[in-house]
């Protein structure tokens, strides 16, 4: 894979600095970081004992169960889909 | 929103232990936290220096990337079928 079409962004997540490669539109990469950045300060609010690498744990779980979700309803939606087209 | 039929589930992730409520079928929690563990791994493997608070941050931006492709796909999806519904 070429990376000649990447360029490097700067985010700031939880506080801390984070330099990611993206060839995606302009403000991606951000949009993602201020998501990750929320749900990394809601789960710390609700467990305030929890370390910085247990919140963000426990975030990309979280982000996993949504993503899955997601695949589950479009295979579904697939599925009615194409039996759509069969009758 | 009652936490009566949610029960706790432990579960391992990049070697250590988490306590995650769910209130799904079986197994899905346990599947969840294997996909964040094999990219943790994933990420790890390929920036060896960085910390595991990092790699963990690291994945939650991979998974929120994947979940807002997914979520864009499903409504790109969602236009078409009511513009055919126009037709």
């Amino acid at each position: 894979m070429s990376h000649g079409d990447r360029r490097k962004v700067s985010v700031m997540i939880y506080g801390e600095p984070y330099m990611v490669l993206g060839n995606d539109e302009p403000g991606r990469i951000e949009k993602l970081a201020v998501l990750v950045d929320k749900k990394m300060r809601l789960i710390s609010q609700r467990n305030p004992r929890l370390s910085t690498t247990k919140v963000a744990v426990l975030t990309a779980l979280n982000l996993a169960d949504e993503m899955i979700r997601l695949k589950e309803e479009q295979q579904a939606l697939a599925k009615l889909l194409e039996e759509e087209k069969d009758i």
